[in-house]
């Protein structure tokens, strides 16, 4: 074990309102485990979240949505727990618990009274490495995602068309696969898959423990080293290197035509730059330029020109989340009113964005934008589950602490000229995917 | 060694002019080397090529381009040969040789006078298992490839649609990658994968070696089983297990715009069934339509339609090739006149495939299609080095002789209505990626 960064403070020069200044110890144990421990006495509750750096993009191909699957499986039983036992053990504590898997990583998290902590260690470190799967409870999991499956995409227009986008975005690299997996695939996993899956990421040198709460970090440490101490780490943990992106070269248009769609929209993502350890600028500015653009639905540019001005919108959005591994999207929404077509929207929408390339910055809006960003940065600090949700995942993907904590500060500094240049940058359609929901009959829209 | 099907005669029932029945014997050596002999001994040559079942839809994702990296590196030296040797002495025997990379397959040929087979066995031999690779013997070649990648794809805007579209077809398959490789993942192939991907594939049990012309089937079998018979097998030969497709629920549309394409297009490229071993109906199905579609520049239904009846267009055309292990595409051009925009030779297209759709195929039309069909079948059939590529693609991807032999028989005998079916299933949009290829300002597309 060694304690690498003991109490690392905030603080970093900037003018304005105090941030909230969180303390953050984080330690590695010999066999790999990272240790994260935020200490928050507000209240006498505590959250461990297990980061696995093991996600989506990670699966070999045709095991699409083995990473998700393996989250269901771990709420199975282990050598100590019967299957079922963990969730319940932490109800009946009083506790809540949960996971959830991205292209990057699995995550499980639970939130109980601060002396649960030592059980809460324990269990987690119990199903790292011990879990006993049957055949039975491997059929009786795949059934239940093949159900949620057809519940979340197979029933959503917008879902499947996202689905279908995303293997459309990337020409490559594996983040064009469903989180979920691909229908076919999934039921094709079997209890083999699984358990190799298991064997070769769930291991102490592939998580990330973080702790927030009413805790020490010495207390924390002892803890972890008396549970998570004496797993065996896995020798199948290498960096990860993904397939990467070719140029793109050309726009590709999706239109999706579905009886179920009652309200048609045009969406578009462009392949846009990732947060990077020590280089998140690019991505501050994202950040920004999503706010700027759509991140308020009455007083964001797209809002104010595609609902109000030119009255043909009554929805618009901007999205961005550059904390991945991997290049990330930028995504832009316009949900036309109903005598307007898609094509019209989308013609809007267009011209919207070319006058923001050309007009710029409104400096005033930018001045509010930053906060707005500023209280929200406060506000997700605010409880030690968001502070352990935001550490957790940036570290899952490669960031650092330092990052993390650098990460306001930097949204702050960012000048209208970088939002410019990251705006003119990222929106460039050869880069980019746009998809069309419509039902199969569109009154208005143009053949394309 | 099993003799396994020696001298299989063709001559199954069927009217019309005899087609050419090959003499083919099938061996497998006891090492899983599969031979297949075609007796030819019109002239006193003799073909040898030798088929890796290893391609680039095998390749581990991050390594596109590998396979056909490896056809180049087949011609450095062995520990009997110095770099280069393998074709000079090909060439000073006054034969000539070659090679060709698929997603399915690597293949290697030797055309020579007939008592020169026993020394083209020995030096394929001596490279199958033999190989030595110097780390310049791979950068030189590392460089010879990202020329000839610049060469016949990043100077051709045709090529690099293409490319385009075959990453957005496919949604999981990879046969959406390029076979000559991604060029950031061509440059990163080091020696150590190079050896790597040699080691794991180039065995005699991933090989299939015809060998056609003025030789016996007994003579063939002996001069293997000297060379071919000593080799060890792989062990990490496995069936091939590839990711497959999801459903497809829209059309992708995809523009590449460049300062160097001449002739704007219009080219679509539809999900298709391929050949399978026993079930080759619907794949022969699609084979008449394209040929009634679009196999004939001037009497084709498009040529009629698009060229002549409506004026629209200066070139189209159809095409299918369905031999592949796994689905294959169905593609149809149309380039317009210069006056017509690529919006309007579209719609003009659909609406001939629309009329096609509602009309059905025109009886005498079919049989003039036949008859063609059955002549080239028969000129494929003509010369040696034909055969030995006829029978080592199809066995490559995992067809039987008898399926080859059965091939001509069931192509005459597809019916208005397979055709049709056929048809009909697949021209279905949602399966399809529709490219432009178009200079960046031009004057006739309307707004998309």
């Amino acid at each position: 074990m060694r304690p690498s960064l003991v109490a690392l403070a905030l603080g970093l020069a900037c003018a304005g309102p105090a941030r909230a200044a969180e303390e953050v110890s984080t330690f590695t144990l010999k066999n790999g485990l990272e240790l994260v421990v935020i200490e928050d006495h507000r209240a006498p509750v505590v959250t461990q979240m297990v980061w696995y750096r093991i996600g989506a993009a990670d699966e070999a191909p045709g095991h699409s949505g083995i990473a998700h699957f393996f989250e269901h499986l771990m709420f199975q039983g282990t050598d100590d727990l019967a299957p079922g036992e963990f969730s319940a053990t932490v109800e009946a504590q009083g506790g809540n618990d949960n996971a959830f898997t991205s292209w990057d990583y699995t995550a499980y998290f639970q939130r109980v009274a601060a002396d649960r902590l030592d059980l809460m260690m324990q269990m987690e470190a119990d199903r790292m490495r011990d879990l006993t799967l049957s055949e039975q409870d491997v059929a009786t999991e795949r059934q239940v995602i093949v159900e949620e499956r057809g519940q979340r995409t197979d029933s959503d227009p917008g879902a499947l068309l996202r689905e279908q986008m995303g293997a459309a975005q990337y020409l490559n690299h594996p983040y064009g696969r469903p989180v979920i997996g691909w229908l076919h695939e999934i039921t094709a996993l079997s209890r083999d898959d699984a358990l190799a899956f298991y064997r070769a990421n769930y291991a102490p040198n592939n998580a990330i423990v973080v702790v927030a709460g009413d805790v020490t970090p010495d207390a924390a440490l002892k803890l972890a080293e008396t549970h998570y101490g004496p797993l065996e780490p896995s020798a199948s943990i290498t960096p990860r290197a993904r397939p990467s992106e070719p140029p793109h070269l050309s726009e590709r248009r999706i239109v999706l035509q579905d009886e179920r769609v009652s309200e048609p929209y045009v969406v578009r993502s462009y392949l846009a730059t990732e947060r990077n350890p020590g280089d998140q600028r690019k991505a501050a500015a994202l950040t920004l330029l999503a706010e700027l653009l759509g991140g308020n639905p009455t007083t964001s540019v797209f809002a104010r020109e595609l609902q109000f001005n030119r009255g043909v919108a009554t929805w618009s959005a901007a999205f961005y989340d550059g904390t991945s591994v991997d290049p990330a999207t930028f995504g832009v929404y316009v949900m036309p009113v109903p005598d307007v077509a898609l094509a019209d929207a989308e013609a809007a929408l267009d011209a919207v964005i070319d006058g923001f390339l050309k007009d710029g910055v409104d400096p005033e809006e930018l001045a509010r934008i930053k906060t707005q960003v500023r209280a929200s940065t406060i506000y997700g600090r605010d409880n030690a589950e968001g502070l352990a949700n935001m550490y957790g995942q940036a570290l899952a993907v490669g960031l650092t602490v330092k990052d993390v904590q650098d990460w306001p500060d930097i949204l702050q500094s960012v000048t209208e000229e970088e939002i410019m240049a990251a705006a003119t940058e990222v929106f460039d359609k050869r880069r980019a995917v746009t998809g069309w929901l419509q039902t199969p009959a569109p009154v208005k829209e143009a053949k394309e």
